[in-house]
């Protein structure tokens, strides 16, 4: 089992090895809050699942609560990733709507775009939600500069009530009901007429 | 300990007891929670935070995701009470925005607007959610049919949209910002120009 989970760990560096192993735990985590929710979550459980032992995981992760933000960090890490992408690519007249339907596509598929908000708030994931946001706020506020987006309103505020209204892609049916969330939150982000 | 959480009970009936037990029970998840957060919550640190037995606590809820579950639907039926109360006092023409800046404010206040999004879905959760849910829609869709609201977009969409981007006045600084956060989001469901 262990082999299986932590594959060609002999043919690696030691870093490799550590980042592997931490993977392992976060994915096993992952899946166990898949099936049973977060509540009642244990160290030994993920050890359990991770096919490491529980002496091990603890040289990694000193509680449950710092598995899971790192966890939510690696997530933040490969959707900002991808955002960043999907803006580098855009027409500049249409980055913000393409980021920010790319933001909701991607709570749509995967149905956790809340999960940071019942984590106990620690500052990894303060700080991996910051970059995200940071981005979005730089989005935004490139758009006022631009007069496509409203200035009466700060930048920063925006881009928490883009990050909150998207996430209910999450709760939506199909990837059409997606795009008219998007349309309306980008409503919400123009010009007040007069 | 047991008469000062749970008051009074000898001269209440054994339903109010009852009631009285569970709600000690769901305080103390609540509290707990707020203290070291969702994760690891187990059975045994509720009884013993609510001045009850392990073996009484199992007799209410058979599990901790119950408790939580519990503890949201009280948090959403009072919630609701309040919005309702709103919505039945304000001019008809400001309903609407009377009851969102009233669910935003309460977010705002309480910084767990998201709470929901994190505990398994179970059948309490998702009948307490839907009856917000409906009634926000109602408003919703009556807005849309007196012109004030966009009808291109279906009004249980627009509820959810509303529900989402209001949970973002847990994150605003002020009260100004939560009002700013209301405006923005009534934006988003105007009827679009043309």
């Amino acid at each position: 089992m262990y082999h299986r989970r932590v594959p060609k760990l002999w043919e690696d560096t030691i870093e490799a090895h550590r980042r592997a192993v931490r993977d392992a735990a976060v994915e096993a985590a992952a899946r166990l809050v898949a099936d049973q929710g977060l509540a009642s979550l244990t160290m030994s459980q993920v050890a359990k699942r991770a096919g490491i032992g529980r002496a091990t995981l603890y040289k990694y992760f000193p509680d449950i609560e710092s598995v899971l933000a790192a966890w939510h960090e690696d997530h933040i890490a490969d959707h900002l990733r991808r955002l960043t992408d999907v803006a580098e690519h855009a027409d500049p007249a249409e980055r913000l709507r393409a980021v920010l339907l790319s933001f909701a596509s991607i709570t749509h598929q995967r149905h956790d775009g809340d999960l940071a908000a019942l984590l106990h708030r620690g500052e990894h994931v303060a700080r991996a939600h910051e970059r995200l946001h940071a981005f979005i706020q730089t989005l935004v506020a490139d758009a006022a500069a631009d007069g496509t987006v409203r200035d009466d309103v700060p930048a920063g505020e925006l881009a928490t009530y883009c990050l909150h209204a998207l996430t209910a892609a999450g709760a939506m049916a199909s990837a059409d009901a997606v795009g008219r969330l998007v349309e309306v939150t980008l409503a919400g982000l123009r010009p007040a007429p007069g």
